[in-house]
């Protein structure tokens, strides 16, 4: 057993303090990770608040981890000592399923195994990136380029692949339009990577707040969804939605503004049913889906791309003692747009 | 001018008389065709009854269209005298317009003609074909093959395409699962179509009542979704779900049975929004659709492929004096599966 230091929540109600946990010894395939950067994601909020269900405490969140490995098992050859490398937001998955054998573990048939919050395969409970250190299968090891700052780099590897993973599945491209609703965590990644794919972009953003920062990200055009015009204006335009915001937003309107065979993607889930609008699918075979992260190897495809584009994140850099402020800040997006915690301030 | 005689509705609440309406003259690239069999179609019912908005009365309603061509105009290429010819439900379009352009008439963005009750592009209202006659733009006429009876291809202009179309668009072949909800007039082509097209097809059904039917027609697998067994069983299942009920479902529960990447595609549309369950679609990157009747090209090459699988519609074929009755039936799912009037009984 090892010992790390990590901030977690001792219940779904208090603020997360710093503490210790435990890291099972480095098996045959795994790999040790000294983290030097954690980014926080809303979800880590929903989660430790027990807002997504009940969960075991304390629990320290955390899925968007860049560090070095620092030892490997005697059996890993995916990774070696002192490569930078990253994990997201599962540890492992059956690897047996038709799903997993796809390479698309995130839709694991048996589950994939959360970083934290969920039961390892070993009957433990994950515990997360919030901590000096971590132990993880290989195979759900990641390798960060050179070209990609391990800071800005963090925040990839949930807010990147989870937009990067559908524009790639639904053709981004040179030629498409797409637009990208809510401009934070997981929509600025969005922005940059749709326009690093050659797309054209249009920000979808409650107001123009925004506005200068979403053209500086690389999107084209910015539209405010306050105003009504802005459904009239873009009425039947866009290949591609990618809608990042997790509140219900009225999803008819927007399926209003895809052309034929257009289809509006939801990377974040709210917690009640949307009301659709049938009509506003037959009327243009439009489509209304969803997507969930992306599997290891798109992981890496999209860290190798987001090198090759000089894409990270935009972030703001906090030493632990700041998380619970910044949670309060994610809540009321204030936050541009991602915070990351230093965990050398864990020591 | 031309006089047809017709069975059409005076007012939204009462039942359809026979009457005379005008068709114009065959213009240069104008078809006349001698109407042999027209389908009744539910949503000849919706729309005669002002349930889908209000109408021009007298209204002659009827777009499942297959006859003969007694008379071509002076400049019409594809088609000649004596040719057995059908038409579906439109009879033009912009054909300007980016999806027109692709063959995608039904999607025309200045809106396609509906085969009755539109307003067409000289300005009158259309009427559809529970009539002797009707005059139709060459471009939005097709041919019916020979190996096709008219009565059994009556039905194939609008139960037909509205299924193929998705189910081609879908890619419905051998090696896909493809789930059926509905055994009506739509739902037993799909059934038959998808069965041809090499696909295990499994009909949802309400109860087991027509489970001989369903098998006699081509399908795998027959389950009633009365039973909640079914959902449990069937998790997971399907490449692809073809809705053909119009009555709002439970969405989320349906989409749960869908594979990776599946696509549950609407092509009945309740009036009502249907709440969707997004974490449904966000676990498994599955797809919420739908899909309206298909182009022009593609009704000619459902009906060629109809023909080289001897595919027609399961009918009752009625004399014009039991249109009203025969309403009621539909009403009550009392058919099996599409009535086809007769027009030699209006003359």
């Amino acid at each position: 057993m090892l010992t790390a230091n990590a901030y977690a929540a001792p219940s779904a109600t208090e603020d997360l303090i710093p503490t210790t946990i435990e890291r099972r010894d480095v098996g045959p395939h795994d790999v040790l990770i000294e983290i030097k950067f954690a980014g926080i994601c809303h979800s880590d909020i929903h989660t430790v608040r027990g807002e997504w269900g009940p969960q075991q405490y304390p629990l320290a969140p955390g899925h968007e981890i860049a560090g070095i490995a620092t030892e490997v098992g005697s059996e890993v050859t995916r990774h070696k000592l002192g490569d930078r490398v990253g994990v997201g937001c599962m540890v492992n998955s059956c690897r047996e399923c038709a799903n997993c054998l796809k390479g698309e573990e995130q839709y694991c048939l048996a589950g994939n195994t959360g970083t934290y919050g969920a039961v390892d395969r070993d009957g433990t409970i994950t515990q997360g990136g919030y901590s000096t250190h971590v132990v993880v299968t290989e195979d759900f090891v990641v390798r960060i380029p050179d070209a990609l700052e391990l800071d800005v780099a963090a925040p990839l590897l949930c807010a990147g692949i989870t937009t990067y993973s559908p524009l790639r599945h639904w053709g981004a491209g040179p030629g498409k339009k797409i637009a990208v609703v809510g401009l934070g965590g997981l929509g600025h990644m969005a922005v940059k990577i749709a326009h690093a794919m050659g797309a054209e972009v249009t920000v979808l953003s409650q107001s123009l707040k925004k506005m200068e920062d979403g053209l500086q990200l690389g999107a084209d055009h910015f539209h405010a969804t306050s105003d009504a015009g802005t459904f009239e204006t873009l009425a039947g335009t866009f290949d591609l939605i990618i809608n990042t915001v997790s509140a219900p937003i009225d999803i008819s309107s927007y399926l209003q503004l895809l052309s034929l065979d257009g289809a509006l993607v939801n990377v974040g889930a709210p917690a009640e049913p949307l009301p659709v609008n049938v009509f506003s699918l037959i009327l243009g075979r439009r489509s209304f889906a969803g997507s969930a992260i992306g599997g290891i190897r798109e992981t890496q495809e999209m860290l190798d791309f987001c090198a090759e584009h000089g894409l990270g994140a935009e972030i703001e850099v906090i030493p632990a003692d700041r998380i619970n402020e910044a949670y309060e800040r994610v809540l009321a997006s204030d936050v541009r747009y991602r915070f990351v915690i230093d965990t050398a301030t864990m020591k």
